[in-house]
């Protein structure tokens, strides 16, 4: 495994491996057995995998959370290196964003307006989409991985690919989960033990609606027993439900949306495809976690 | 020569073509003598000559400039075929901007903002921007080729690729006259016969601007007999003086400016390399010319 800091010396080594397919899978670091489901696919489909590494300062809207965004270089080469990586992409900011640096890639509407482009602001799918367009670039891989976890990321970064014409494919691996259902994320470093145990009550409030929705869905099953979910607006009354149950858990949630997959507009049809997100913070730290359900 | 209308069959096109390079030569179409320049340097220089013709919607910012656009393609192809070009990209707008395109690419700062940023609106060269990264991954050229008429917009393209790490080499021409010294536009074919006559001024005006900036940087010849220009501000005193002469000539200037080459922003050191842009109406015609003068 080589590990090269700039993209010339990224392209320098690329260039002769171009006879077979090229994976790319793009990291902010700190990587866990999340990152390494996404390495091993691309291991067993790429003849070369090359990893970024790149905490990314542009789409963090909070100073204090890129501040505190872990960086363990030394322990993130060792499990690339393991997973089988073959070339780590690490350069430093002044490479990415050298001075005098002005170009943004912006993806408008739904897809990168609601949920978490509302609310960490316009700029976070905005630095996204100027990154992960730069690292395309940069390697011009012929698959590049991304995890499920991040559903609304891969929605925009799908976006940009397809209207600018970035010739690669996009793979999507499921979210990688700890044996409580957890999702995995560099942030679950910053929980407490009693943190910990709380934020189980996301992928449960999940698995829940996924039952409720099931059960809304059979024909002739006895519904599920929440309020208001066999009126007008079944999501609405599951996401009241949710809400409050969350809250109850000692957790704050900022949303818990139903929408379509790839737009990410409101789905109010219990019948249709729906992805179900949630973000929330406990103690301090924001998560993040989604199911899909297919149409009925 | 062929020509094709969609992405995947000008990248199925060039796939076994790419053992040589690629020269790629974006235009609107109403080809003329500046267009041919660019396609000989392409076909001088690449083993594969690539000519994309799109009139790119986006970057008009009035619809009667956008209708009144001269579209003229059998014209086109058959001068593309002369100037020896291998394969025309001519794309409808259905297959550049498909349903639900959201993407837009922007460089903001100085280059992009003033000038025709400023007069002609910022999705001007967001317009610009987008499509040529469009058809710069479409085409993933070894070189692109652009005329010097186009200053600001060679300057915006080149900040694009370098930020974004397009893999290219822009080539930059010199900009095409007729024997009076008008620059060469599709857009000329609009002027009257009176108009065509009267846009003289604008070459005429920059020729003047030339020598008056030779004779002041000159130790001991004598200076131009222009108000204030052994000032404080000489390039303040040419711009009133260039405005004047062009109203007098029926000309009605939007800009006469001196500005740096690469960062457009304004020079006022004449010692300074500077390049010095005109916007002007003649009748209802927008035209724009500009010379690079190098430092003294």
């Amino acid at each position: 495994m080589i590990v090269v800091r700039t993209v010339s010396d990224l392209r320098a080594a690329l260039r002769p491996l171009r006879t077979g397919t090229v994976g790319l899978v793009p990291t902010m670091g700190a990587l866990h057995e999340g990152h390494a489901t996404l390495l091993r696919a691309a291991r067993a489909a790429d003849a070369t995998v090359v990893m970024s590494l790149f905490v990314n300062p542009t789409q963090f809207d909070e100073q204090s959370d890129l501040a505190a965004y872990p960086r363990t270089e030394p322990g993130d080469l060792a499990l690339a290196e393991a997973a089988g990586v073959d070339i780590v992409f690490a350069p430093d900011a002044a490479e990415m964003y050298p001075r005098g640096f002005v170009t943004t890639v912006s993806v408008s509407g739904i897809v990168a307006e609601t949920l978490e482009g509302a609310e960490r602001g316009r700029s976070h799918f905005d630095g996204v989409a100027t990154v992960v367009t730069k690292l395309l670039l940069a390697a011009l891989p012929d698959h590049a991985y991304f995890g499920a976890k991040d559903a609304q990321q891969v929605a925009v970064i799908r976006r940009l690919v397809a209207d600018l014409g970035i010739p690669v494919e996009l793979v999507v691996c499921p979210t990688s989960r700890d044996a409580d259902g957890l999702a995995r994320s560099s942030r679950n470093t910053r929980l407490s033990p009693d943190e910990r145990a709380r934020a189980v009550a996301i992928p449960a409030t999940l698995e829940a609606i996924r039952l409720a929705v099931q059960r809304l869905r059979a024909p002739d099953g006895e519904p599920p027993g929440i309020p208001g979910v066999l009126g007008d607006d079944p999501f609405g009354a599951l996401e009241s439900w949710a809400v409050a149950g969350l809250e109850t858990a000692g957790i704050h949630p900022e949303y818990v949306a139903f929408v379509d997959p790839v737009t990410f507009a409101a789905v109010h049809d219990v019948t249709q495809p729906v992805l179900v997100a949630i973000a929330a913070r406990v103690g301090a730290t924001r998560l993040i976690d989604n199911i899909v359900l297919g149409g009925a």
